[in-house]
């Protein structure tokens, strides 16, 4: 009889955003005529760049005659967008990166999901608390999460918990840990590591053997001097990361879905009984495998985010969105809330008030005043009387949320 | 220190098409003047029907501004596609699936790849043989193959064969068997099976307990009577198949990406500690956690593959390439080989004479008449002796291919 992975059985059994999108359906269901605003998921609101859209009709123009018609890309994904990666993303920043280091994808939650399965259920795997849920989800289908506390945690997963206690800059692990996932700027916090806060993880992977596994997708959104960009900035990390970039929030394509994972070369991981693993070649072995690449014309409209007009109209549209997270950070503060996050990043993270549970605040929020957050705790147990705002709304949209804010009694 | 999942380093190193491309790569560079026919990857040729492009056109226009800009899409997809693709696909075959039971996907190659996330180690997998390379590779991944043995068979592995000499039907399995892939038409050896035998596996199936996982990612080539389009057209099929379906191939997305799988929520697994798992339900989380959907405008170019326009102009390119089919198969047989498959599949499988060994056979026509082929045992063991041409090039490279075979000194 077919067995099934009991890491699946041991998960809870509905992915964070999809619950909370059932929680609004069913509202929306008993309050038709409510206006809801929704700062809940990540999703973006702006249209795509003029010459982001540009270059797809070109490329879907290509697709209807033979001459230029394209069927399998090449397994990585077409050198035309590689080059153009590199030479914006690294090279810019001093960074060296090779063409075969750099695997395209339908987006960073694929490859942050699949990477998993090139490791071992043995390994020690640590994230920071909050986190984003697909690292933990992952790593309780790959059999690398134990068991659910009662606590939230899973017993075999290390937290690094970051809260307002330690500015949210987590703490080495006291025991050791072989998979590390960073992400930052940080999904849900919205805040950021330093280069010398960074520089300590690197050095610490370095000498503990340790694979750190580095989400940048907010990369975009840095307006401070003094945070890396990327991971690489730091000496030593492409003995020891993974860097994972979305074009998902820098240039609008949630719903065109292309990103790309930087393997380099030289990291290999232990095996108990064949020798080293090198990860660059496990990572080819295992896209060419069970992935097939992405749309030509989805390669073609991230190539545009590159070229002039499409840098500076994906900038606009960031500046848009963190125009969005001044009002929400101002408005927030206004109102006598603790307020994180929404300088490096697209996220709004606050403490509730009189340390009331995320979840209740959550439903309060959306009976009270229609504005549709994400409760902290749905990213770990330290998100736990926290919220996450949004701001890929629209400028009215966010304008009139904030408004409810001001004049409601918290 | 990380460690790495040993089910990779036991993988070799590549995967085949990968492999032949290399080696094509390095004939090209050897002799830089050689006029290449590429017969090898069943990559398709003909451009994407004018219904297509032209729906793609219009979403990438609802991209560009606000109004109809879409971010993430539903996570199963978007209701439009679901619709066409029940009504089209089952209704009109007298199959009732509900819209919850289909997932649209970037292609089935990542679907059948992933699928196996949702399953234990401890399942017996059953595959044809030969076969699509990816069943194979990653059940090694997953860690429930075994170690490679000699005969180039993997010890965990129940491999059926399909030969000349059964008439390219497998036997039913002596030894208990939990997941049987089955891919009808096949691929590489573009065979079929009728409904009668379709339905001793479904019956197997049923009393054994085991999971048929079925590609029917080549049902659009099929021109006989009862040859089944989908495994749901035999009694009971939804308590134990999935269905796995392609536009690679029906509609020439191979450069596009997108597929769909059908996951009855009647099948359930069973688990050694948690009671049953319901697989509608744990590929709805896996999808949820590692996958972000598939972009509205590949979505919007499906949905026009069911048009009236989009249905004659894919069916064109259908029969273009079953042309070329026939070509084959009457030029192959005509020099004298034994010729099986291009009746109801792209795919035309032949001896090679002499019973010289496949890879031996690719060798020769690379270098002797500039044609690539696949060599047969790169799917299997029971394929050595073989290959397999594809007929999706053009039909004028078809034609010079087949003078080139008739003229040549096999």
């Amino acid at each position: 009889m077919v067995l099934v992975n009991n890491g699946f059985l041991s998960l809870p059994g509905n992915y964070l955003f999809s619950e909370i999108a059932r929680k609004v359906e069913s509202y929306k269901n008993l309050h038709p005529d409510a206006d809801l605003i929704r700062m809940g998921i990540g999703d973006v609101t702006r249209p795509l760049a003029k010459a982001v859209t540009d270059a797809m009709h070109e490329a879907v123009s290509d697709m209807s005659v033979a001459e230029t018609f394209k069927g399998y890309g090449p397994e990585q994904g077409y050198g035309f967008l590689i080059e153009k990666i590199i030479e914006n993303d690294f090279v810019q920043r001093g960074i060296e990166i090779a063409p075969d280091e750099v695997f395209i994808s339908d987006g960073c939650k694929s490859d942050m999901g699949n990477i998993g399965d090139l490791f071992a259920r043995e390994n020690t795997v640590a994230v920071t608390d909050p986190v984003y849920p697909v690292y933990v989800d992952s790593n309780v289908m790959g059999g690398r999460a134990g068991s659910l506390l009662k606590s939230g945690k899973w017993n075999n997963i290390i937290y690094l918990p970051c809260t307002a206690e330690n500015g949210f800059i987590p703490d080495l692990p006291e025991s050791p840990v072989d998979i590390i996932y960073l992400c930052f700027p940080n999904n849900p916090t919205g805040t950021t590591l330093k280069k010398n806060e960074l520089k300590k993880w690197v050095d610490y992977a370095l000498e503990a053997g340790s694979l750190i596994l580095f989400d940048a997708a907010y990369e975009a959104f840095i307006s401070e001097e003094d945070v890396p960009h990327s991971i690489y900035e730091i000496e030593g990390a492409k003995n020891c990361a993974i860097e994972f970039r979305s074009f998902s929030k820098s240039a609008g394509f949630t719903g065109i879905r292309c990103g790309y994972t930087v393997v380099p070369k030289n990291i290999t991981a232990g095996s108990a009984s064949h020798g080293k693993g090198n990860l660059n070649s496990l990572w080819r072995r295992r896209q060419a495998t069970k992935f097939n690449g992405v749309s030509y014309v989805t390669q073609k409209a991230a190539e545009a985010v590159y070229s002039d007009e499409g840098r500076k109209q994906c900038k606009d549209n960031i500046d848009y969105y963190m125009e969005n997270a001044a009002i929400i950070r101002d408005c927030l503060k206004s109102v006598g809330l603790e307020v994180f996050g929404g300088i490096n990043a697209p996220y709004i993270w606050f403490r509730t008030p009189g340390k009331r549970d995320s979840w209740g605040f959550f439903e309060r929020m959306l009976s009270e005043i229609q504005v549709i957050g994400t409760p902290g705790v749905g990213f770990g147990p330290s998100g736990e009387g926290y919220m996450r705002l949004t701001a890929f709304g629209s400028k009215e949209d966010t304008v009139v949320a904030m408004s409810r804010f001001k004049s409601w009694n918290i």
